[in-house]
């Protein structure tokens, strides 16, 4: 009914139909194919103004009929990106960060150049028995005791992510008396111990957000969010921070380039 | 009223309480933390058998309130990590799988050892014009046309992920002979060039899953799911794959280890 007729290359119509996407492929496929696309053009920054073209370009330059490109565009709207408005358009809500898995970097070192990070500090005290598995992953006792931080961070005024870390105590209450609102905890861990940080075990999940979690966050029930947990050790590898991080989905995507090489032993 | 009460360290009860954990936070925010540390003990496959404690060891052990106990549980069964029924008690659903972010590898290479993958090949064939945004990451011409597949990815007899790449016509026609159900495109992208691959850009991006992704991947409605851009390159620099993917979250987790190093120039 809607759907647009494949034109060879140079056909007088001017529209591009690539072959692949007007095949016997359901809507919802090609819907899901034009929301990766625009997704990926969103993160790459590529609408500058922010203005998405309309309904009937996006078609066109993508090939896919008017139906699954409102598909695709309701998938958008509703991960948050996109914002639509009768008179106004389609436009990207907030631009979409990619925070770099390749090395170790506290958020306000890796978001340089795109926007300030503010910190809201929740909770900052000291902790007199460690949690059992967190005690685990740090490698001490737990009644060797710690310091508990939650700080909620906000990139140019608004929520990107909740952050709740232990450290052990020997790091942990120099940090205590940094300036927690205003710097990333990696920093202030290198300066009060004075050496380098090492290395990190970083894992990632996707889930959605429990209404606490929304709430903190500014984002619907059960909007998707990544969950990191990391784990960072002193350059002599001693584990000193465990991390747990939920972060805006839609604010962030995570970047990495891999290397083929051969399989570490 | 069901809170847990502070025991000393060595306390006649047994019961350690961790003082972090029984101060002002509120229960949402308890709730969070055991979620978090349930759900990195059962990616680290803590619960061998799958079977989770009860509440009220999980609560001792975990320094929480029942109550707090309970939400986290809660939260994990809606990421659809945990079943629990009466009499049956707690139980790990599926194992939870790392897929590591240090090495472009593909996913029957990664999940050597966890399990055996097959792939549902839902789509391959060559297309006469790739669609404009792919064929620019690609850094070809639309009208050179290209390979595409897509392809459901099952781990022991499960979905895990939707696999949707466009390959460039000239590698991608040796792939489409290929025995694409039993093997990683990556394999058979250097078996019929016979070069290795060189490296790739990955873009992790945490949504939820639409009603047709859902149904294939038979999670429910709206579950989180991750979505990765790759673009694969050979190794002399030429982008040959574009890929974007949708990976069940419940089944799989993303690790990588970081280096502090200094800033890549």
């Amino acid at each position: 009914m809607n759907e647009p007729v494949d034109a060879s290359p140079g056909s007088s119509s001017g529209r591009r139909i690539p072959a692949g996407w007007v095949s016997s492929q359901p809507r919802a496929e090609r819907a899901r194919q034009v929301a990766d696309v625009l997704r990926y053009q969103i993160t790459a920054g590529k609408f500058a103004d922010g203005a998405l073209p309309d309904e009937r370009s996006l078609g066109e330059q993508l090939g896919a009929s008017r139906n699954a490109v409102r598909e695709a565009l309701d998938l958008l709207r509703f991960e948050g990106l996109i914002i639509r408005r009768r008179g106004v358009g389609t436009r990207v809500v907030l631009p979409k960060y990619g925070h770099g898995l390749d090395r170790l970097a506290g958020l306000a070192e890796a978001m340089t150049g795109y926007g300030e990070i503010t910190n809201q500090v929740r909770s900052a005290r000291r902790v007199t028995e460690l949690p059992v598995p967190i005690a685990e992953r740090l490698e001490v006792d737990p009644s060797a005791g710690g310091v508990y931080l939650e700080r909620l961070r906000w990139l140019d005024g608004l929520p990107l992510s909740l952050d709740t870390t232990y450290l052990t105590a020997d790091v942990g209450c120099g940090v205590l008396d940094g300036d927690l609102a205003g710097r990333d905890v990696f920093t202030l861990l290198e300066e009060t111990t004075g050496h380098l940080l090492g290395s990190a075990e970083v894992t990632v999940h996707a889930v959605t957000a429990d209404p606490d979690t929304a709430a903190l966050l500014q984002i619907p029930d059960h909007a998707a969010v990544f969950a990191l947990e990391r784990l960072t050790r002193l350059s002599d590898g001693r584990p000193v921070d465990a991390e747990s991080i939920r972060i805006r989905a839609d604010r962030m995507a995570l970047t990495a380039t891999l290397h083929r090489g051969h399989v570490q032993p």
